[in-house]
């Protein structure tokens, strides 16, 4: 029997992050979500393979966001540019989702697993950007430099914007980072 | 009966490299690494924890040797010449060590557990390096940035250094690719 059920997913994901934070992934079971969520084990299983799924599902989505905007970038934009168009694009995304992303982050900080998970992510991501990049045109080591450094700005400008209490907007914040790396990284 | 054993860290280090490259990572044992280095079990475990440790022995020195340079630079260092420094410093050790480097590096690309590894081995040192700078007075976000961004460079400066053919110095080639972040970065 499978019916539909109203926002099972983001009944899953919610529920999924209140006993994450709660009790902690690792006691966590599907089941304890799904009970939670008002739906069945099977329910959860159509939406995520397994509970760490509920925490990197987005990550395919936000690849293909960055790509596309970094291939979409005008043509005349510089590589850094490129790079810090898609990453304030993506900004744009996550601001939207603000509450969701503090829980998400407060989980994986108490997790060793799912750290190691979220640096692969970003080492994935900074791959996918450089390649984009290489789409472009963009040879190295410039290629590889920009997309390097883009993500090292949006960690940077993502751990401030978790933990700051005046809650600034994570596209500006992200804009301002990728000003000061310039500033940073110039050599007298 | 615990006998001295000329070079025998040395021995197994090198057993270990030959057999992870031979029959893989996963296929190699402490036994076998011990046999083909005509050593014992108990001598492996008296230089390391498991087999995975050949490969990660060398993280805390390297973190210390960092952390120091970037602790002693001159006090009118910018922090990213005191950052370049400190990681100059450490691929003048890492070139004294070429085969060991091109080996493991080989033997880590084969296999995702220490792809994951290797990862957290490089955001750890960011931390560090970040720490060090604030040691010296560094306000954040600059600490960071400058740390985040001497890690991209250094990935990038040791990639290029293991596959190319003409075998070109570590340190000139970071020194080289740090100038190239600062001109990437920039922006207009």
């Amino acid at each position: 029997m499978s019916r539909w059920e109203p926002d099972a997913r983001g009944r899953l994901e919610r529920a999924a992050l209140a006993l994450y934070g709660e009790r902690g992934f690792e006691n966590t079971t599907v089941a304890g979500i799904a009970a939670a969520a008002g739906l069945t084990e099977r329910t959860f299983f159509r939406y995520f393979t397994d509970k760490r799924e509920v925490l990197f599902a987005g990550a395919a989505a936000l690849q293909d966001l960055l790509v596309n905007a970094v291939v979409d970038a005008p043509r005349s934009a510089a590589p850094i540019d490129a790079i810090a168009a898609a990453l304030e694009a993506a900004a744009a995304v996550f601001q939207e989702r603000r509450d969701f992303s503090v829980q998400r982050q407060s989980v994986i900080a108490a997790n060793t697993e799912l750290q190691e998970r979220e640096l692969i992510k970003l080492a994935t991501l900074a791959s996918a950007l450089a390649d984009a990049l290489r789409r472009r045109g963009v040879t190295d080591p410039t290629a590889g430099l920009a997309a390097e450094a883009g993500i090292a700005v949006f960690k940077i400008a993502f751990e401030r914007w978790i933990s700051a209490p005046d809650q600034p907007d994570l596209s500006q914040l992200t804009e301002d980072l990728f000003d000061q790396m310039g500033a940073v990284t110039s050599r007298s």
